[in-house]
């Protein structure tokens, strides 16, 4: 079997090159089977042992259009997405701009015949210590259609059996548990999964739900998925600012956090998506991981693990076969 | 000028008569120019001075059918809305089920001529102390369509400047700020309140900027409002549940509990809806109150708090005047 082969976008991200050199230094530690590509500043890459440098110093436009990223040669994510087709590369991973990202992806990486439209998928935090939940779609898709949430659940499915080796439970987003709850898409998508008795479909899951971990998959349309996340990921960010808040405020206070400093870091560490891998574009002929915006060197070395569970479940494969809508 | 009259149902709570009966016990004090119509357990209510009270001993179902609903004449939510028209009373308060209200009030009070739907409203909490945004629709509809959600822009606009008595800053719940993000429904919405010109309308906001507090109403449409409040409650409950687990851990970790629990309970109790006194259901012919199910007394005051100001503001009148879809 040839070497697996993945390409790394080291730009783009908000803490720079640093945190993607010190992330994919621990990933080659740990993977001296993998043969990695790295674009990005080839002066600070080029003491990293065993990578490909490709070099590239300008990150990629955040909030341009398609044509005008496309016209843009010399980003790190064109130069990345150009090694990934050159190099006939497994994956690709970028902490850049969500929205270039998929762009790019559309563009020079193509879906599988089989299946309707890519979705951007992601684990979430759950209480469960160690458990996910993967929630798509989380905004590739503007509006969705019934067929394509079928989909969504069916490539999740696929999904979630290759990275975490398990069946999964799947269920749809809605604005209440019983069968007749949600928008007419959700009522209809209900219908439809019941029917085809797809294996794991448990019914609806409402959004105050989505953290407790009871679910394995949980599929909604782009924009309701989004809109799902970030309120959770702002809720979140409201807290953390609350609680920065209330433990500056005294000398009693301070000396409370210093107290609790280690278990509640830990704790707020559950809530937030930075040590989940990523999220994943699924459905398109290539392993697609976008690292979280704002990764450290652990988010973007997860990100990195990632891509690589998912070359080696064959995912792709997996989805070309098993996810098809017909 | 009449006496204003308020119909309260003080059953169908969480926490059961006394809650609600503490509660409006609190408002009669402050408001003895109130004519209030207690629906309830009469040996109970009897004590209350200046009271009406209409005997009524069980809950409304929950998850019932609308028409099963509208046979089961005896639970208080029934009675209630038969005495809010028997008394042509001005206002209900009830904390029983959200599905069960709206379908009393869609039947037994009528939407405003003027209005194409009515909308579910409520504030939730912000960051900024004392400022409240206000989110609609949290579930009244299903579905909605372009010239609804307009409408509920502008009827939300007549509830702000009647309740808060200031010019409100609108925006659209959208998966992107920029003019062109959003669902169809969204970018649709976004072009005619632009060229509508109407007054305070900013644009789109996504949802992780939801509890900053910029903005005092946001719109969207009964689904996506319905996911985005209980993905805000539900990572809320979550933080609390993991918190609590903190500070339970170890002798170290009580004793910083200790120290900060006075200012901790006040900061999480900025991130609960309870004080924001209830959601209202507007459109209507009379105004409809949603209290919290879990209310306890001080929100329960707030839900009939809520009731007050809208009757005294003339929010029924002014929505009728000024908020037509024409």
């Amino acid at each position: 079997m040839n070497k697996m082969k993945i390409v790394v976008d080291m730009l783009g991200g908000d803490l720079g090159i640093a945190a993607t050199y010190s992330g994919l230094e621990a990933f080659i530690a740990s993977h001296p089977d993998v043969e990695i590509y790295a674009v990005g500043t080839a002066n600070v890459l080029n003491s990293l042992k065993n990578v490909k440098v490709i070099d590239a110093n300008q990150n990629v436009k955040m909030d341009a259009h398609a044509m005008e990223l496309l016209h843009d040669k010399e980003s790190s994510m064109a130069k990345a997405f150009e090694t990934l087709n050159k190099e006939n590369a497994d994956a690709i991973v970028s902490c850049g701009g969500t929205g270039a990202l998929l762009t790019f992806a559309s563009i020079k990486v193509k879906k599988l015949d089989n299946v309707l439209r890519p979705a951007l998928v992601s684990p979430i935090p759950t209480l469960k210590e160690g458990k996910k939940t993967l929630l798509l779609d989380l905004g590739a898709n503007n509006e969705n259609k019934v067929e394509e949430l079928v989909s969504f659940a069916k490539m999740a499915k696929v999904y979630y059996e290759a990275v975490y080796g398990k069946d999964p439970s799947i269920a749809l987003l809605s604005n209440g548990t019983e069968e007749g709850k949600g928008s007419p898409l959700i009522q209809e998508t209900h219908k439809v999964l019941k029917e085809a008795k797809l294996e794991g479909f448990v019914g609806n899951i409402e959004s105050s739900e989505l953290l407790k971990g009871n679910i394995d998959i949980v599929v909604t349309d782009g924009f309701t998925g989004n809109i799902a996340l970030k309120a959770i990921e702002g809720t979140g960010n409201v807290v953390k600012f609350l609680l920065k808040d209330m433990f500056k405020k005294s000398l009693k206070n301070k000396l409370a956090y210093l107290l609790v400093k280690k278990d509640l870091k830990k704790k707020l560490t559950m809530l937030s998506s930075k040590p989940l891998g990523g999220a994943m574009f699924i459905g398109l002929k290539k392993v697609v991981v976008k690292a979280h915006g704002n990764s450290d060197a652990i988010a973007f070395k997860n990100a990195l693990e990632t891509a690589y569970r998912s070359v080696k479940g064959d995912l792709v494969g997996k989805i070309s076969e098993g996810a098809s809508h017909e």
